[in-house]
């Protein structure tokens, strides 16, 4: 059966969203389709100026015997600046505030399609990056790191505050929290992180960085290494952060529990492209 | 700027499948492509049909003022059937035997690829169903809950087995685990469901149904009702299940520890449907 060019689009359209980073050599498409590689190449180029027109990604095309094709997510700047200028919105309304300063945010967390586009922006930073490895800590950042895995085509990991029975043998380390100064436990599984994977952190919430820096030394005891730190919203704190390198999309900069206030920019998601 | 057919059907479909079960306005696709609304329905056309063949989702279109294109997702059976087995023997694999019976899948869990396809199968079940929201409890469900969560374009809640400073007022229940019998306690913030939510229960380990029901009791303190249950795994219990209707998509038949022999079966997807 052969098929038409329209219905080639639409399909290779969903077969390569559905498999960011993934070297997809063209003879499959064109097996896949009946027709001939070059117009196979034709549909590619004609599908990568509209992703790269519409903020959602490239293509890149590996040439040669083992070469392909691959999508890559690349969100536009403006796309990324309008939602972080909205999420800006969405975090600044008063009624978050709880008592003790603390903030709502498991509605902006529970958010599927908020959840998808932060992760989206994450991951086009790190589109282009050897990354093996997503890993988070239970709980709040779990929805984001799987959003910005998908992106990547790589697993997660978490780490857990607890030991679990059904995750066998366990390496914990004891690490300070950076804000209230307190010991606290992390675990993760033996065999979830292998030898040398190259790990991007990723979290809801940064405050001094006692948890991220945790995660870096738990990284050590693997032979892992940190390919990035990204967060969803970092807040300003006026003592050294632990944490250097690392991007974020917004910052808190100031929360008035009694006027009941909270300031909230852009982080340093731009500054660090 | 006037868009060619091949430009639009690219976007129309990578617009489509970010916004699955909303209602799209053909007026919309007309203004930006600035074409006819003749055109549009013969792209949505084309665009259907290869959603259906490859088991991708469909169209729904409602005519009228109001009116508009929505995309459900809706897997093919085939490929349903090819990934529950797969899944199966994933499953089966005797290294995953812990000490006492239990079943390292954290990998499994772990693997965004893994969890978007049965978040896409279970979403398939219910991409007709009147669902406001998708609920599971902390920690190893929630990947796949949002899996599912996206795929029906709901937010998640995720009910917790501690209470947590940074989520305000909370409703919390005691409940009777059906297999260890023990008494635990589940909470959920009480500004995270809505009264009167159509709630889909999704968690990725079904036993004897003892978590499952103590959502359920949940959702009564929030005048919220049931739409469904789904879980990744059930396993076989001689004894009474406290769930009736769920569905499952893979089924532990029996797991002995001293042959390291792991027996997994088809859950009850394809007699439920």
């Amino acid at each position: 059966m052969k098929f038409r060019r329209s219905e080639r689009l639409i399909d290779m359209t969903n077969y390569l969203l559905e498999r960011p980073r993934e070297l997809i050599p063209l003879t499959f498409f064109a097996d896949r389709y009946s027709s001939a590689k070059s117009s196979i190449s034709e549909d590619l180029g004609i599908i990568k100026e509209i992703f790269e027109n519409r903020g959602v990604g490239t293509l890149q095309t590996v040439p040669g015997a083992a070469g392909g094709v691959r999508y890559l997510v690349k969100i536009g700047d403006e796309q990324a600046k309008a939602y972080i200028q909205k999420l800006c919105e969405l975090i600044a309304r008063p009624d978050r505030l709880l008592p003790g300063g603390y903030l709502y945010l498991a509605d902006i967390l529970g958010d599927p399609s908020i959840v998808q586009t932060a992760g989206k922006i994450i991951a086009s930073s790190y589109a282009s990056a050897k990354i093996d490895v997503v890993m988070t800590i239970a709980t709040k950042g779990i929805p984001l790191a799987y959003a910005v895995a998908a992106h990547l085509n790589v697993p997660v990991v978490i780490v857990r505050r607890d030991n679990k029975v059904t995750e066998g043998p366990q390496v914990s380390i004891n690490y300070v929290s950076g804000s209230a100064k307190r010991i606290q436990t992390m675990v993760l599984s033996k065999r979830s992180l292998a030898e040398g994977s190259k790990v991007l952190i990723v979290d809801d919430f940064m405050k001094a960085g006692g948890t991220v820096t945790g995660m870096v030394s738990l990284l050590e005891e693997f032979n892992a290494t940190v390919a990035g730190i990204a967060v969803l919203v970092e807040s300003e704190e006026i003592e050294e952060r632990l944490v250097d390198e690392y991007i974020s999309l917004v910052k808190l900069a100031d929360v008035d529990v009694k006027e009941k206030q909270i300031k909230v920019l852009e982080g340093n998601y731009f500054s660090k492209k």
